[in-house]
């Protein structure tokens, strides 16, 4: 099942099931009014999703119409919660040799994780304001899944049991404002401006082989102003999504809704590109002595899509511009 | 104009308007059913909620029940995002001894701040249910902001002007957990489970002069376990909220019902006691050579109530005790 929020004017939107081929959509308003309410009581509402989902991808549905993904916001346009990890650990080395921390030496034994904002999610068309190019404007490509209510305490294997939804998403940052905040051991806030996502969640299932062991097999292709920039595989996530739940979970409860993310999906192989501009920077540096590729500019668009072997793209795509504040 | 949440199984609860010796409560749930809904349409809300609490202090609303905190949840039992800064520079440089991070050269120009988990808060009577007591839970007494809709790149002035409501919040902390996610760059996240709140959330005005240049000029007496343990000052607030709201808006907007935070409340003097056991103990090891005062246990209960000099405690008082998880 694939589930997107139609823009409406309120903060939620409005829910809709899409079709898996993302040609058509329906307005399931009636079931729940918002992807955020549905989450809160799933159990109930998913049957009758899973329903008229499977009558729309039959074609058998009067009151569907076309799904436009630039009529959506994100499938949550906003959640009590947004836990961002950092699992890929080919980044985290990477990332790791700009030394704004020492390197950690629990590096592959806890997750790193910090707490994002989660009160405006922008969606996969959406233009992304930002205050200042200066600030060193870069994309994250990442995956993500959405929980309902998880206790705390909750073990891996039980974390993983919560996970209702797929997301795939960007996760900003403003480059030039992580080292000082870094440095301050509060983390990151400044930093990170709202977070992307891709126009529909899906459920695990319509990744079939794709979705195992708690991660998504798919490449994540990062396009930049219509250039390849990279291509790396979620498989190589080092901790589970279920473990990055628990992580998050260890000393309270999640709501429902709340989303966890991977982190920037990298590869140890240099010939996958990569997600995000300073893991790239990172690499000329280490290779060529000096970081050759800049930040993005205003006016510069990055497109980011899943692929699977068959080229199709099962969240849809991310297409985004990068503008000044208004 | 003083409010509160009823508990009614609703993750929202139900709005309440309390009198302002916290003794009547009114249940206005007709005219918005949730705090969340009524700082999302503040202004159209906001003159009839303050009519209807002109009648209840007038003892003049045949509606009015008695109010009791222990049927409340947090005023706001969650919200899309809570930004606590640590704006008290006495509380940051008797912590700085700590040296888990090195000092930052900005202390007194740069806010220092966290991005929190805002989808479970404690109500004031709540028990705070924690996994496991060699964790070190401390409590931290701090005020806090309720904003509306604030625009990104708001300036101190402009930000000041969103605040809604005035806070009184207990920041519960876990400092074993807390040097290893300060030194990884990320920030505070497993350190910090879920706040509790005081029972009202107050309009500025009804604290008259005592809420004066952007700061509560209250004293915020804890006691623990029926000990009185600190009575620090608001007053010495080295940012404004005005500014710590700006700081959190700086790279992106924030929604209407956003939580600031001031940090732990501080004062140089060291007579006024400290609002949190860790800067006890750090008072303690500069001053006697070692840390004397433990970390809570379960079991053990704090009170913590911003007092005037008529001994009036505006926002009532956090009562709580620790418990282990279930």
């Amino acid at each position: 099942m694939k589930l997107a929020t139609l823009r409406t004017g309120e903060p939620d939107g409005r829910l809709l099931v899409v079709s898996r081929d993302l040609s058509m959509a329906l307005d399931v308003g009636v079931i729940a009014p918002n992807l955020l309410r549905a989450l809160e009581r799933w159990d109930e509402v998913a049957p009758l999703l899973h329903a008229l989902s499977d009558k729309l991808n039959a074609g058998m549905h009067p009151g569907a119409m076309p799904f436009e993904p630039r009529e959506c916001m994100a499938p949550l346009p906003r959640c009590f919660q947004w836990c961002d990890g950092s699992a890929f650990l080919s980044h985290r080395q990477r990332m790791d040799h700009a030394s704004i921390t020492a390197p950690l030496p629990e590096l592959d034994s806890v997750p790193l994780m910090y707490q994002g904002g989660s009160d405006n999610f922008l969606g996969a068309c959406d233009d992304v304001r930002l205050p200042d190019e200066r600030q060193d404007i870069d994309f994250e490509g990442e995956f993500g899944v959405v929980v309902d209510r998880v206790p705390m305490g909750a073990t891996p294997a039980e974390a993983a049991r919560h996970i209702r939804l797929l997301v795939q998403l960007n996760d900003w940052s403003l480059r030039a404002l992580g080292p000082r905040e870094m440095r301050s051991g509060f983390g990151l806030l400044q930093a990170k401006p709202s977070t992307s996502f891709a126009p529909v969640a899906i459920t695990p299932d319509e990744l079939g082989d794709n979705w195992r062991d708690g991660r998504v097999h798919l490449d994540l292709e990062v396009e930049w102003n219509e250039q390849l920039f990279g291509r790396p595989n979620g498989r190589e996530m080092h901790f589970s999504f279920g473990e990055l739940i628990a992580h998050a979970a260890s000393t309270r409860r999640l709501s429902a809704g709340t989303i966890v993310g991977s982190g920037t999906v990298s590869n140890k192989v240099r010939e996958a590109g990569t997600a995000c501009i300073a893991e790239r920077r990172m690499i000329e540096l280490l290779e060529q002595g000096a970081a050759a590729t800049s930040f993005m500019r205003f006016g510069d668009r990055v497109r980011m899509r899943a692929t699977t072997r068959d080229g199709e793209a099962p969240f849809g795509a991310i297409e985004q511009r990068v503008v000044g504040a208004l």
